[in-house]
């Protein structure tokens, strides 16, 4: 007889299943399995990213003929109650004949949320919060932006133990060693968007791809995103990127950052140079400082970042340190605001239920 | 019958007792067991700074009456052969009658050199070389600033993780926490002196005290040292430390480092500010970096060094981590050159046999 050991294992299990799917883009990491009432495992599914089937979905589909009515689905995000690309989860279960559905985390809200409430008004058995901590830290990024309404940001910058980012002629290779710089394209590779100011693109002429050590493109490359009024020559290194580079403004970075939200993107990395950097920082912008410290000495005027509207000590923005580890002969420090930073204002809150007013997409659903 | 087993076991005892001594002032840490022919423990000693007996002759007072004539000295420092404060142990050792006389690492040169061979002149045994690494690395900093002919410069500075040592208005209390803060004052009470720019002294008047967390004063207190043409007010706290400040024009920091050390100051403790810190980087007279990073933000333009004389990447200051520990919520990073410091002009080979000709004291010899 299926009962609470069979669920934990296999939310373990959809948790681990979870992660098959790409960490970045517009929808969350989900996995489900599904088991017979003995607490056998009938099928697995996970999601692939946007316009694919759900977990659910994925999970339904493997179960072997007639063997659905009456299972238990173990899943690790509330099945969705919205018809984007897909239909709503909730019913898919539903018609399946689904007896019994065990979810670690609610969906945070929006339109696709309130699928557990319409599979127990179907009369299907529902519980949540198995296994939530563990399901909240898997999504936490994907959470987090989907409560501001904007992406996950991180930062990043390498300097010099004293802060500087080139030396005074503005050259800069290399601060960071080999290790350090193929972490870099791993981020970028991880990540939905790369924004650099026009300072930056008219000074390094930087290509903007994620690459292998031996200069092979990794399979997933950032859309680049260049901020700024300053135009880009034709034959600019980036315009021959994978991506076709997005060019915009960045008199508003608020504007800027739910804006790329609503075109898509979940997961921005900010490469600088340091006007646009500052800018982020003093806009409370940032989720996430990943920092590479060379054990190097420069000195000079060309800081990592510039002024960040800190005019008197108890303005200063703390720092929480999630990692420190030595990478090569550079140390990384990964770091987060200690106050959390700014959402986007008269974006959605988890708690409502609205559609954004102002997206190209319904922001906060998964689709 | 007494053997290398003994020697190793008593070489690993005799530098655990030079522990028992002083790291900073003029003279070297060293540690002496003296062992019968049986390989049992005679006498032990170890030397508890200038002025007082060398270990081997603090051992050799505690040998039993008539039981040194044959026996084994193991000590982790050649002998001295050199009468200053106290005469040469290399003629104790005969007079005692000792037969054999094992040492980890020689005597760096100087006036105290020629020990071993005194031993060997008069018929005594005389064994080179066991546990050197160890020796060596236990006397690392004083066998350094004997070869340079200055003291060993440790420069230490507390800033934000982006390089800045106070916010735009000046304020700095506090970038860093308690925990940071009574390292510094475990490191100043480890230094025989402590090196500030007037600048320093007229704006945030310290009194250069080490001192616990509760503010009680800690037994050993480094000489403070105030650097720069600036007059300093007849009421700066520092003119109320237990020391007498010295007050010393810093034209010439090679000069200065130099009478430094003729005054007997073998460890100096560099606490900024940035003038005078980078002043010193670009000198090329630091030997070890102690950097405290502070999980905060600051921007803007009060950095922690300013110029260091670095015009492009190919003259930064590559640096090697030695530590990096977590300190409380900051980072400690302690690091050194990853090419060697200057040495002061005209001063002392290790490999030269003369007298230093500018030094109030011979700068090499232990006394």
């Amino acid at each position: 007889m299926v009962g609470q050991a069979d669920f934990a294992r296999s939310m373990r299990r959809a948790l681990e299943l979870a992660t098959n799917g790409p960490a970045t883009g517009v929808n969350p990491q989900v996995g489900c399995v599904i088991l017979d009432a003995a607490g056998a495992t009938l099928a697995e599914g996970w999601h692939r990213g946007a316009g694919t089937p759900h977990a659910e979905v994925d999970a339904l589909a493997k179960v072997p003929n007639g063997k659905a009515p009456g299972a238990t689905a173990i899943v690790t995000l509330e099945p969705c109650n919205h018809t984007g690309r897909t239909g709503p989860c909730a019913q898919a279960l539903i018609d399946a004949g689904i007896a019994r559905v065990v979810y670690a985390i609610a969906d945070p809200g929006g339109v696709s949320a309130g699928g557990g409430e319409r599979l127990r008004r179907a009369g299907v058995e529902v519980h949540a919060g198995l296994l939530a901590a563990e399901a909240e830290a898997l999504l936490s990024d994907w959470l987090t932006t989907t409560h501001r309404g904007r992406p996950f940001v991180t930062l990043k910058w390498a300097s010099s133990l004293d802060g500087r980012a080139a030396a005074s002629d503005g050259t800069s290779q290399w601060i960071t060693g080999p290790n350090a710089r193929a972490d870099v394209h791993r981020r970028r590779a991880a990540s939905d968007a790369i924004l650099v100011g026009t300072g930056t693109v008219l000074a390094d002429d930087p290509s903007l791809t994620a690459r292998d050590p031996d200069g092979t493109l990794l399979p997933s490359q950032p859309v680049p995103v260049v901020i700024g009024a300053r135009p880009i020559p034709t034959d600019a290194a980036v315009r021959s990127h994978p991506h076709e580079p997005l060019f915009v403004d960045g008199t508003d970075l608020t504007a800027l950052v739910r804006d790329l939200w609503a075109r898509g993107f979940r997961r921005v990395f900010i490469e600088g140079g340091p006007t646009l950097a500052s800018a982020f920082v003093e806009a409370g912008l940032v989720d996430e400082y990943v920092i590479y410290l060379a054990p190097t000495l420069l000195g000079g005027p060309r800081a990592a970042l510039v002024d960040i509207g800190v005019g008197t000590i108890v303005e200063q923005r703390r720092l929480t340190l999630t990692r420190v580890e030595q990478i090569g002969t550079d140390l990384l420090v990964v770091a987060h605001p200690e106050i959390a930073p700014n959402a986007t204002p008269g974006t959605l809150d988890a708690s409502t239920d609205e559609t954004p007013t102002n997206a190209k997409t319904p922001a906060q659903t998964r689709n």
